[in-house]
């Protein structure tokens, strides 16, 4: 893909997490990476939506994070993106957000239990949630530090599995192939967030669904023998969601 | 009614379904039955909305669930509504969606209590909630499985007073004698799963309507001497809720 | 006012709360009186807004209920509002829903709390809830019943001080000097009756607030010597609000 | 600023709280101050917002509250507005709503405590909250005492680092540098309100954040060294919001 249709993509993508409702104000920012050339595409820093355009997204480099041929500052939360990109090599887009009900438990520092298939069809299983930040870990290197412990969260689990985290106080990352299904990971997560909430509110015991049903429904979106949505080549042109 | 005329009101009833806020992505489904033709029409799996037109709807056999004429794969869970139009004879349309707080009940394991006369003009008593499903149901034939253990849940009920039903770890089922009323009857459960849990949130005690009120409201709507509404062939034309 | 002035006025009081948020379906009305004519102009029963126009407004005798000229069913809550006409001799118009929150308070059974300021501009003091009916009032002239229950809970009450009623396990009632005065209560009621339960939800113990503050606030709007909004014949035209 | 500028401003302001969903019916108000010439601008009593026109707004002394060449009567929370100009020099605008989540805390008379980054980025801890105003308050110069109560509230906490506050069982006030910076503030505080509540839902006994990480946020867009956003004089022009 060439710089400009990445530009381009990124810029869309944070356009759609503004009219999704996940952002208000400047609370939020969408990059991709092209492996290849080395480079991460990420939106400026404190630049308001409405004057933002395509060649306003800020170039850096996976390896080092310095700018490439730009005046404008990435967005502070760059370095957590770079440290994401290098820890997750499937991953190809990365987004942060402070949208509501995931921000909420992101803030009551606990995981989303998989309590339906709704979440099922997305993660295999919860939606894992960081540890708290040392002070040490907060006064020095504070964004990359923000990515090392979201690394650490993973250790023994899957990111293409659960492409989403919850930094505990403050707010959620998702990811996914490129930069358009990491967005729809941040709606479908946000959506989640607040289903688990309102089930809880109803039932404050609730369980998690058994084994079976958690593995039938991610696997049959998302596993070898998957058997939702068309077949490649059969059908309308299908957009964004994962393998639907 | 013919083909093209059914497929057009299935494409509608799906789109509907996104208009109300019932479906994000595409999650949720409409169809319909022609019992003369033993046909059922339904939406096609995973296409997005904003290409979708009615010649994509998928339309296959009521008896075999073996498709006709078509390219596209229908929904996957065409053989969920299968089974409940070969179980209960007098309903012509289903509709699935993941709407937020039946989706919640649904999780929260519950049937919903009928705690007012707004759930008493479309339900008569509560809206009931399925056991959970044994891991051999899941494993084999898990679409059909989800229809039988909805069937299950209405012995000694009859589906047209209780036009919704509600999957444990899964979500809401509604139906009605054609696809608009389906839809109807799905926007106004959405509507009934919040206001009972708002109730239980004022009152976690509260208890449900007495009988004679329960009564009173789903007969003047629904009995033989329903007085709500106009007399048929006056007024202007009416559209979508049942006998109203 | 002449009778096409006054249908006018209660179709636009019906468009209105639809427009609001506060009637989803036909579940909803509003009417009108002209006292000096014994009128009483209301919605038809079971009409889709869409359709809706001036001229369908039903007018009904307010002495007998019996239908003036009109071919179409009015409301079948119309004898519900003859009773509050003919008991509350200053309320020119009055508005039925079942809006969200109003309606939670009324399936709850609770009157609700004067927690703050903003109920207090309205209401001095608490809304209202009604008894729960007894079966043979339920069973025998329902509508008209409601409209008693009402009353009775509004002996020793000014209904001029309190604009609306909740009914046991139904929903809202309001009223007001005139239909666009019922309608801007209705807005202001699902407004008061969410912060009340979002309050509750943040201090389940909280505590109506103390007497001067709530005679502060409600005499300054409605008292003699109220100072709030401009006086009369100043500033630009003003609408719905109650002496603001 | 010209006068005609300030009016300008801060009708924009006013109608920017209909437009962001803090106010409705007219239960709003929002000011500038002009120190060197010793004026107030704020919002008429009253007045509905889609007749309201940038001349309409009142201009009062900050001295004396007297209003110049006005015909119209200022808000009725003029004094308060006086107060809070008087007693913190830094603010150039002031805002009062009676918006949702912020409205209930105030009923609560809880004050907000910092449970993430997304309040910290704007308060350096909790969102105050008053005592209760006593009956001798209340009854005389009630609106004055409300700006009193406020400041006293204040004592040992800066205004700045703080730029909201809760009146117990009344609804926020924030202000800001300019009325611009002042309703957007507004804005935040709804959503921190909104998300803390949230929070304790999912963890009743949430703890604000550690002081590391509060510090960090904070002071990464207020403090000396501020490193979010663009630097002076780069990047297209922004707006609104504090030093992004």
């Amino acid at each position: 893909m060439k710089l400009t249709e990445l530009k381009q993509a990124v810029w869309e993508a944070n356009l759609r997490l503004v009219r999704e409702g996940l952002v208000i104000e400047t609370w939020g920012n969408a990059s991709a990476v092209d492996r290849q050339q080395g480079w991460v595409v990420i939106k400026p820093s404190g630049v308001p939506y409405d004057q933002m355009k395509p060649e306003h997204m800020v170039v850096v480099r996976l390896d080092t994070g310095e700018p490439l041929q730009s005046r404008l500052r990435p967005s502070s939360d760059t370095p957590t993106h770079l440290v994401l990109y290098r820890s997750f090599p499937e991953i190809g887009g990365v987004v942060h957000t402070h949208s509501l009900y995931a921000t909420a438990w992101a803030q009551a520092c606990r995981p989303i239990p998989c309590y339906g298939t709704t979440q099922a069809d997305y993660w295999f299983g919860e939606v894992p949630c960081t540890r708290a930040m040392k002070p040490s870990e907060i006064q020095q290197d504070y964004e990359a530090n923000t990515g090392h412990v979201i690394v650490e969260t993973f250790q023994g689990v899957n990111p293409m599995e659960h492409p989403a985290v919850l930094v505990a106080g403050h707010g959620p990352f998702t990811w996914g192939r490129d930069v358009h299904e990491a967005v729809h990971n941040a709606v479908v997560l946000e959506f989640v967030a607040r289903l688990a909430s309102e089930t809880e509110r109803l039932a404050p015991r609730a369980r998690p669904i058994a084994r079976p049903l958690l593995e039938k429904h991610f696997l049959r979106k998302h596993g070898p023998n998957a058997y939702y949505g068309q077949k490649e080549g059969h059908g309308p042109a299908r957009s964004g969601s994962p393998r639907s």
